[in-house]
């Protein structure tokens, strides 16, 4: 049975996230009829990281099973917000979910006193003290195998809370007072980018301190880490896979 | 008489351009709402480039008679798409738009064969052959003083068509595949960028050399040279004033 590998972009704004809820507008919801109007038979899709609700995607991948249409004839019928980059031939049984090795975030954060039109649902605006360098040092530490039960819902469907980080870093972004906080790992616990970016900007502003911060990694309770960041600086920026499955 | 220097950023999608029309909603208007609204009085207000619908502002500037009010101020009961990043006092009688010697200008091209999600409204979309080193030739010959008659529609309010143009380059932005063109000039005629940037990417595509196109700057007719290119891939990027003004 041939399957198909998809890479995805969408701007999260409109949508209730990735997976199908029903009476919500979602990107699984939009792309599975897509999918079925172009290939006349319904195509479920898996994918390899369910976003929250306006959390947005660069490089999104996502599997289904049967042949690849053609990327511009997806696009013909996908709503505005959402754009195939790529519709491949996979290996047989690839899985978006099952078969990736790891998900990177981006997560923007515009550091200025005014609000932003351009970057508006699209970066955190942040107008307040923000010490590049402690943000630097809580990244550092993220890297390596920690318990994050302190950057995810106390009620939660989560059984296993340690997380592999593969790389994390702060970095400059392309814009003047625009910061970035990327984060590639095995995978994320619920909301914990979200998490992990709250706490971080409390320690920017000097609410908390950085050793504090590294503390919250060896399964401190959720009460103990920051506030959880709203979505909208959020991207899902790739996936990456073992190369038997590419 | 105190005077106010205003450094405006703005998303042009749902404006029909900067200058006020009757019964259409302008930048303007918005910001000559919102100054009469926080100074209990008329403010109106002259600005350094009246930009077209649907073109971007990073960094426009205008000014006002009167003392300034707060950014956070305006900021507060201007809409979305419309943010003050600056407010001071400028010396008297300053004029932004007779007091500004030079404005700067950037062009956003997504070269890619699929649309883009987050672009949308903020690039062109260029899904065809795109010749890097002949876009980075078009933009060297750019420099210096030129008639630009081909480049502004032959109906016309302009008596002069020679403008200096101070700096031009094509470069490669932040994102992959997303060129930037950028442009200063003293001044600009009506349409000058959008029939540039159309012309360049017709040499970009093969369709015309880079020969004829710095042909097209001895004053050659508006027949000569390419398409307008949409608006929506613009942006004023930023207004330069001698340093008495400032």
């Amino acid at each position: 049975m041939s399957c198909t590998r998809l890479v995805l972009e969408y701007d999260g704004t409109g949508f209730a996230g990735w997976a199908h809820q029903p009476g919500r507008r979602t990107i699984q919801d939009e792309l599975e009829r897509a999918l079925a109007v172009v290939r006349r038979e319904p195509t479920p899709v898996t994918v390899a990281a369910r976003t929250d609700a306006g959390v947005h995607a660069l490089a999104q991948v996502a599997s289904h099973a049967g042949a690849p249409t053609p990327a511009r004839t997806l696009n013909a019928v996908l709503p505005p917000d959402i754009a195939v980059l790529g519709s491949v031939q996979a290996p047989e049984r690839f899985d978006a979910r099952y078969d990736a090795t790891s998900r990177a975030y981006l997560c923007r954060v515009l550091a200025r006193a005014e609000r932003s039109t351009m970057w508006a649902g699209r970066a955190l605006w942040w107008p307040r003290a923000c010490d590049f360098a402690a943000l630097e040092a809580c990244a550092a530490a993220l890297a390596g195998r920690h318990d994050f039960t302190a950057f995810t819902p106390a009620e939660t469907q989560h059984t296993r809370f340690e997380r592999e980080v593969l790389g994390a870093a702060w970095r400059m972004g392309a814009e003047p007072r625009m910061l970035e906080f990327w984060i590639e790992a095995d995978s994320f616990l619920r909301h914990m980018n979200r998490v992990l970016v709250g706490t971080m900007l409390e320690v920017a502003q000097g609410r908390r301190g950085v050793t504090e911060f590294v503390a919250l990694l060896g399964g401190a309770p959720r009460s103990a880490a920051g506030p959880t960041a709203p979505p909208h600086g959020l991207y899902l920026a790739g996936v990456g896979f073992d190369a038997r499955v590419l």
